[in-house]
């Protein structure tokens, strides 16, 4: 087999397993707030779809996707991020769902020509993107994520000589776990710094679709470049998971200049992971209609709204500006924190060292649990009700 | 970008639009033979499950599959194929189609840290083998299918140099696009030539469901080994595509080892690739029910029928032992066939070169052409006598 394949490292929630694996909790009644699966119900007009065109399940998808999809991807951008100028037929490409496109994207990228091929990522971080980079055969530089900086990943102390081994930035904004969301300035800089050094800007903006309703939206990527420009080193990824509580859809798409996009269909054709005909008409309903999201954003308020006041006692505890985690300092190990939890109250969270590595001798992760404010409402109050007594016991 | 990309050529698809350019031909009357797209309607029941199922879409599926999905892949085998030991827990995964699971499989399989990493692959070849070696590094070596053998690929002549390589022994059987079936005795062959030399025997049996009823079904790689024992060396796919006429349902599965079911495991948990639960439920029944397989075998039985009659004036023209394509041998080159054929007729077939490459200074597909016989009677008969009328006139 791939030698790459011995240093894949578990996934989260098996060290969550093994953490808990000795504590005897009736199943039935654990809640679950370690998963970031949305609980609110998807939109009936994008079911109704598949349904209807469910004699479409006999035909091949084409990896480059239908017409009227790749337009819905278009309007949705424009009217999103107010961009200008981009192209269905050359600047998007559909994904099935982030993981697939993001690990794809990595394996087609990384030029393992050049010198130690070096993918930079934040430090906590998404595990695929860090699987993704082992399998392609490039090396890691991390980037902390820290409390200090209001989580804003430190991109400015990047050495030299990791930008100019750099083939990928990676962002996540708004940031799983964080929440932290990057901001126009930053992404020009990220742009300037990636021109310079010839690398590529790989935006997941899976969450973007969820923050505070009376807030302004996250800005994305695109409204710092344009995409058109055969140079651009732009390359943003969305999802219906989040935005349209799809998560088992597995519908996405990725943004990119011309020529990446190009490449991508040709790995793509071969890589063979299409969307079925009755999921791109599911798709380009959810991502034409804003109604659907803009209640799920309230919905989302609401939820925040019963959870920060369940943890009382946490000082100064915030709703992060997107996303839909908390991601809570906690005044012990996380570790023991999460173990202390399910063991008196049947309550999961996931600690956040699982999530980070340690780096320049500090885990960003360490000593907060990631809290997935996803349920209904009573769910969300005896849940985080429970953290709140656990966080003034330990 | 990965450097292996320049590698990639284009399907045979893009050649075949650039051969057909020139011609003006109204689109609306075409009739296209060149495409493996069953034409069946699929079973109601599969599709009834979709949509009852349909607020699963909101739940991230795993990577592993659902217990029941992977009970079905097991019962199965045992039935088709008369095996006695598989562990659904331990020898068997979902993949989204044939194209995407062996794809991915190459690429988590070659070892770049061992000389020269080969992959041997019968010629003709679904394209897929071809560039899923080159993305995963490994040189190629083509073993010819010959008329003149009945179109038995000739394993026999493989240099020991070769073998020593060799990582991976692609078959496909009933071939794509020739119709031949491996038997018991080659499969055991290859078999013990794998354990001789290390390597793996990569199975594609995506059309083993299709052939002729009165017929004995043809013989699958599982019947000549036992996949639970740990150094089994094969590997088989499967696919409901054209079993069930789901071609886009991306529904298939991947049969081998524990340790190799063990690591495709961890390397799919990042590459991200799931099969939605209503698309498992939907899957689950397709392979449980054999009776809509049973008449889509008829369906394939009347449709030969026609077909061959219409060719009249083919000398010794038969329907090869599995699959559902005619490899026509033309009494032109096989490019000026396909071309005359689509000006006079307006039926477009696949010219065979484009499905193999030159090799022992034979491009074994040169000479022939691949005609589906997918669908309807009317359109096979107007087609083929077409194909019949080309045939005398070159």
């Amino acid at each position: 087999m791939n030698k790459n394949l011995d240093s894949l490292t578990e996934y989260p929630f098996y060290f969550l397993r093994e953490l808990l694996s000795t504590v005897e909790n009736n199943p039935e009644e654990t809640l679950g707030l370690h998963i970031g699966e949305p609980k609110n119900i998807p939109p009936k007009e994008a079911l109704n779809l598949l349904n209807k065109h469910s004699d479409l399940y006999s035909k091949y998808p084409t990896s480059k996707g239908e017409y009227f999809l790749r337009e819905s991807y278009c309007n949705w951008l424009k009217s999103r991020f107010g961009i200008k100028s981009i192209d269905s037929d050359k600047n998007v490409l559909p994904i099935s769902g982030s993981r697939e496109g993001i690990f794809s994207f990595i394996q087609a990228t990384i030029d393992t020509s050049k010198k130690n091929p070096t993918v930079i990522i934040p430090n906590p971080f998404y595990k695929i993107y860090e699987g993704a980079a082992t399998m392609a055969d490039a090396s890691t530089y991390y980037v902390n994520s820290l409390e200090e900086n209001n989580f804003k990943p430190n991109f400015k102390d990047i050495p030299e000589n990791v930008l100019k081994d750099c083939q990928l930035l990676i962002l996540c904004s708004p940031s799983n776990p964080t929440g932290y969301c990057i901001d126009k300035d930053e992404y020009l800089y990220l742009l300037n710094l990636a021109e310079r050094y010839d690398f590529l800007v790989c935006s997941d903006e899976c969450y973007t679709d969820i923050y505070e309703s009376s807030h302004a939206s996250p800005p994305g990527l695109l409204e710092s470049c344009d995409i058109t420009e055969n140079n651009s080193k732009a390359v943003v990824f969305h999802s219906l998971s989040k935005r349209s509580n799809l998560a088992g859809l597995r519908s996405g798409f990725i943004t990119a200049n011309e020529s990446i996009i190009n490449d991508l269909l040709l790995y793509r054709t071969y890589h063979g992971v299409t969307l079925s005909l009755p999921t791109q008409m599911a798709s380009s309903w959810a991502w034409d209609d804003s109604s659907h999201v803009e209640k799920n954003r309230r919905d989302y308020d609401k939820k925040y709204e019963i959870a920060i006041s369940a943890l009382q006692d946490v000082p100064k505890i915030m709703r992060p500006p997107g996303g839909f985690y908390i991601w809570l300092k906690v005044p012990s190990d996380d570790q023991l924190f999460a173990k202390r939890l399910y063991e008196e109250s049947n309550v999961i969270v996931l600690p956040g060292s699982y999530l980070a590595i340690e780096n320049e001798r500090v885990n960003p992760g360490k000593g907060f649990v990631r809290i997935a404010i996803v349920h209904e409402a009573e769910i969300i109050e005896q849940a985080l009700t429970a953290v709140n007594q656990t966080y003034t016991k330990v």
